[in-house]
């Protein structure tokens, strides 16, 4: 392996002489060697890409950096956000908690590569433009990171997890309204209970979803502030004035989303409570995904031990010793990420709690949580539509057989025999093991006349929509 | 001790003479002897008499109760909201997760109150209301538990989580304008930092507290959202046409609340989404509290061997064997709450992610928790802001010592000398203990004129407000 | 309502007259009004009165302290033990994080009380001991409330916690007996797998408590190791030589528990390690608890559309709108207090991690958390054994009827015909709704009598114990 | 890309021509898009290499596989143990959650590497091995996949979690002795109290860690028991007899490590409380990491306007925009690991206790956040061992002044004058800025010869070792 000699205000650092990155990201390489290398999310360093280049363009427009290195910043993070340079980021999320060197690695990345863009070689110690004087200019870690953070998880957030929930979302309404005919027995406290129809319990599935997306939603507004122009501790000093609304414009322009500057950047810098908040809405999904996806696999359970009342589609053979078995796979993989995003929300939770005056420095750990628990539910929403919900089927003999045996039908009695009244009967066809029809008559409550026009299952789920 | 008979469909039970419960009551009690006895939140006993009265009230308008009865209803309600009878309700949270047994305490409270009110006996072995038939009409415990959630999670949160929020806010408020011509040194990474104002450091402060504020706003629009009309599994089993809405309506007008019937109620019974949410805003307040509280405690620490740059209230002898010592009580008393409101978070998670079919069965761990974390952050904040924030003090002299001493302030001279040639200036005086000047100086980078031109802290904490 | 003067080195506090209480116990009243009044642990309390009395008697053993004022100590102790003076503790957990306040609160009922005894009256100025000098002589806040910390939860542990999950172990080992010879079908990933016995099935929860229990005892080892005698910082400043081992000794004595002196006192002040590693204990035992219970409210789901393998006692009416319906409340409360232990055991996590330097200040929070976990888990075992596990019953022919139906009997013929034949069979026999031996004949893979021969669910079970 | 056709009991499924997974692993493939490809554990994959190996021999042994396809069998994992076919894993975590299709993907990568290795094609119908029948023979993924799990955390955690520890553990202890010498100001409540030595303050992390390193020693004891022999239910149906011990006994030759077959195999696939157990133990090392690290960053504070004790080596360059500023990037490093192991711990928790009946179905989940946290912890005790901790220096002047200046001083003329009496002293010197000395002079307590006999911190850090 070639090496080159690069340096920063610690002195020479030996570099892979084809690489990109320079001594700060090399120093980091070498003194954070923690879990796999290149852990920090590549839509961190997407973001990265995004906001030195929108600095740039703001920086020239306001007069302190040149037309042409504007030129050559954004060239090279056009690269950048392409994904193009993806291999040139090798740093961990476990290094410093502000960020800085992954910051200082696109300032490496985007001088070096402008360079050799214009024709300069990775060996030549004076290089075009300057990691920290060019690239950083009117910026710090301290403000680039979080504003990264903002980006990468607003932009994860609208393009995976959202659009995975609502994909899952509007098939379960399909279902529900397919479903809306079928009367099945209810159940609470895993107990038979009065009817509904399966429609109606979709419905509710589809009403968990709606709330946890408005509850996504309503986070991202603060998600939507930038930090950047608050430089080192939120004063901006070393920015020119009205930099901080250019910058957010820009990059509000080139994501073409609606990013806006951070009102106060000494809250933006030091406190993460946007990403907590964010966090904290993923997990609020996770806990409505969990119980829809439970659902799902306990109403099919059997296939002839169990409740049988739905079909879910077989993927694959379900055990390596049980032939033909099929498992509920996709609801598995769907609350093992729920329960990763409520431990995700933990982690966070602690990171953001411990910021310290100036700044909180568990930025990448926050960063890396959000982002994970952004993917996954977005992923495993479509996983779970695709291969598991499209395919779900009502077992309509199982759930009749169900309905016709349940004793709770009899709570449709009670405006006509009194609470007590019904339990008697309720309680003679159990230890008698009858229906409820029979107890009902011998017990002289009520003729079998009065029964069948009293308890009819299908009038009994009809009060609410 | 003396006894009387009740029973319930079960049977005969012994209850105690002169207690307003019955059987169902006493059962619970017997069974679940779980913890300290009573420990049912008060808030949601109150938010019972509230919720039956409403019910009384809209059964009688659709037809389906006597006015008489209702009246009954209503007066007993009346003693329970007051708190007249917090007594009668010995229940404990540990009990069935759905709260059918305080929603039987209540009931049978209820109905034998009213009995006695009209000049009955305890004794007596018929009274004028039935639990069930009468005070429980076009009900469940099913909807009417988590309904009584929702009132008393609403109230407090509006009573006393947000006031005490926006108190300490005020203050905080107050002090960052108090303090806002104090430059200081900042502090990154614990370390030493470009200055600021102490007023921008608590702008921060505020500015987390306003974002804890909406967030709670934002969670509480779906609290204001009612189950009471879904009965036993959310169909509305029982209840007359137009129930839902009117009976909303009619707890809106007695708490002066703006609650609404929820859109979807098998969503409402089976699913606690906006408790979750809810508790998720709280923890959201908890990580920012933490933050300003730790803030706080830090930078008051010393009084010698510390930061000093605050002076908090001395409230009480800080030390049983150090005379004289003073400590950040509030502060902890505050991180305290802070830390117990993130485990009851993961509670509520675990509870909300617990559902199954048509009923969540973690009802009054979720209540207990929801409502000890808005108790809770309200009277903290109140004993922090009244004990400690109100008498913050800047400690000027210790804060110009640390300004002046802070070789950060060289970061003045980028836009000058550049960043590297700046390292060089912060490097040397650190190492030879000099001052920023000397060592710029004697490097021969600058003239001790344009030192004092350009490192000007006062100039450096101003381009944002 | 009438006071008297007390003081403290601030100065002049009014004291409700009758009150044991003194100065700073009635500071800490009224600067801390934070959820509700006295909610330091009686178990804490109780604790104080052990170690002031072991206390005293250590000093007087090494010469620093009156035999007279020793006997004086040791009689209000007992006192406080035997919870006679159980509301003279007034102060709430959130209150200065050592716990000084509620040490103080011991200190000054402990000498106001001798005072009485002795024939003083609660107005004289002078009393007969004094609350720092004699009562908290060779103490700090530091050392004695992370001492009642550990006597208290080494107490509770063992007298209830583990009593509670020892008790349910042994029923539901006398149960896997009981059941040891009723074959079923088992369950995997909520779908029908291979036979086991009931017994087997229960055996596993069995191994489930005992490791449990033997985590708890694991985490004992290092609860029995007391901080006293560390005072302020864990130099022992002010203590006579000896004093550490020999007051963890007489604590030994007087609670009847293996007390030992901590080997490092630093850690024992500054970190709350032992009680973080108890925490997680209980926590592990609620995952164990909250498998058993969710299994026993599955297992007995139903009546007619569930499950419905298990029978548990009917305790107490289920529903105040379905008459007649039972539900399983008893593994609702379990699994609703394994959530809270759970959330318990984060707010432990995050106050042991956010010590700093000499003292950990989430003494109060830590202790709260620990102790109502560890009631709550030996209560509920308790209630869960009583009213249910004693009670449960097999239901023989709902077993009987899954079992012949199950398809995955299939997997004994693995050996014989191949996976993969085995598949075939298996997957006919679904599609087709016949039996196995119905479609493994007709695919002409064995005969009747082979099939009969090799399929037998009572030889399926047995290759382990 | 070219494709060959394999086939399962679905059917046929084209795989990638050239690699040597099957049907199964490919429909994995496709049926779980969720997060990055290939996100199982290595370790977990390593894993199976030793039990298929030991699996087969002892099937061999056992006389129910020929030594023949043993041998080939043997072959094959030799390879997967060695890393060399990391690639043919391609699988993610979020699959099916007894990860079922990664114990597939083993036996379709053994049974195709071999049957390559002793000379076929990929492309051939009929290989040597049948992933099921043989490769998989006497097994479930029930009862491999925990003992998978089992084998890699047992192996990372004494490989790399306790030599991490171990290592820091020494440093420190080796810089408590180092420092044993030198008094400096204790400080509890973040304030200035009596003083220690930096030693004894170290030899406090020193127990914290040994405490940790036993409570994980503690854990491993139940990682340590092996599912393997359960096979489907845990029943070890279709195993031979005597199989379950062998197996173990093969896999603890084959790791040198004192692996076990588990007592109870219901409990083993049911419950993974052993790595709720064991992750657990980790979150208690974070917790003790959180607070070393973070009193080390404390300590470290300054350079001219914190703390400033302790002296931590420069690593790297801190700041993109404050030149020659040092940052604490190392302890940032260690408590971001430290939030994210007491996260995983959550989703641990709560995928813990979340199994039904015969098996628990959060395997992948489980077993990749204890491994995750495993590595952390040991990568970062490992990091910040070589480049902080190694390199920490006492600030010997700042100690010193802090510790003349400390007003805590006081506390050793408690047994000479009273805690009263004390008190005055300091209070006088805190409010008129003086010495202790000049008050109590001044005070008339004592006089100044009395003052320099009884005020010797270094005399007062002494009592304990």
């Amino acid at each position: 392996m070639s090496f080159r000699i690069e340096h920063d205000t610690m002195g020479e650092v030996k570099v892979p002489a084809d690489k990109y990155w320079g001594a700060q990201t090399e120093r980091s390489r070498n003194n954070f060697k923690i879990g796999p290398e290149a852990s920090m999310p590549k839509e961190i360093i997407h973001a990265f890409g995004y906001l030195k280049k929108a600095a740039a363009l703001a920086n020239t427009e306001l007069g302190v950096l040149s037309a042409e290195k504007a030129s050559m910043i954004a060239q090279a993070c056009d690269e950048i956000t392409s994904g193009m340079l993806d291999d040139q980021f090798p740093l961990v999320i476990w290094q410093t908690g502000s960020g800085t060197q992954s910051n200082m690695n696109a300032n490496e990345v985007i001088a070096y590569r402008a360079h050799v863009l214009n024709g300069g070689q990775l060996s030549d110690e004076v290089k075009v433009l300057h990691p920290n004087d060019d690239v950083n200019k009117s910026q710090s870690s301290n403000d680039t990171y979080p504003t990264a953070m903002h980006i990468a998880a607003y932009k994860l957030t609208v393009e995976n997890t959202i659009p995975g929930l609502e994909k899952l979302r509007n098939t379960l309404h399909k279902k529900a309204q397919e479903f809306n005919h079928i009367v099945k027995t209810g159940r609470t406290h895993f107990m038979d209970a009065t009817p509904l129809t399966v429609g109606q319990e979709f419905s509710g599935y589809v009403q968990q979803i709606d709330n946890s997306i408005r509850a996504i939603k309503n986070a991202l507004e603060m998600v939507s502030e930038l930090a950047l122009g608050g430089t080192a501790v939120g004063t901006g000093l070393n920015t020119p004035n009205g930099y901080d609304v250019l910058v957010a414009k820009k990059i509000a322009e080139l994501t073409g989303l609606p990013f806006v500057t951070a009102p106060n950047k000494f809250e933006a810098l030091a406190a993460h409570d946007a990403m907590v908040e964010l966090s904290a809405a993923f997990k609020r999904a996770a806990v409505s995904l969990m119980k829809i996806a439970n659902d799902i696999r306990m109403l099919s359970s059997g296939p002839r031990c169990g409740i049988g009342e739905l079909i879910i589609p077989d993927n694959e053979p379900g055990s390596s010793i049980m032939p033909g078995k099929v498992n509920p796979t996709q609801p598995e993989a769907l609350t093992m990420v729920c329960a990763q995003v409520m431990g995700n929300d933990v982690a966070v939770t602690i990171g953001g709690a411990t910021g310290h005056f100036e700044l909180n420095v568990f930025k990448p750990l926050i960063a890396a949580n959000v982002l994970q628990s952004a993917r996954l539910i977005g992923d495993a929403c479509v996983s779970f539509n695709d291969k598991c919900a499209e395919g779900i089927l009502a077992n309509e003999p199982e759930i009749k057989k169900h309905l016709q045996n349940s004793l709770m039908l009899v709570t449709a009695l009670n405006p006509h025999v009194g609470y007590e009244n019904a339990a008697k009967i309720a309680k003679k066809a159990h230890k008698e093991n009858t229906t409820l029809k029979e107890a009902a008559v011998s017990l002289g409550l009520l003729t079998e006349a009065q029964f069948d026009e009293w308890v009819r299952p299908e009038d009994m789920v009809g009060s609410l929509k």
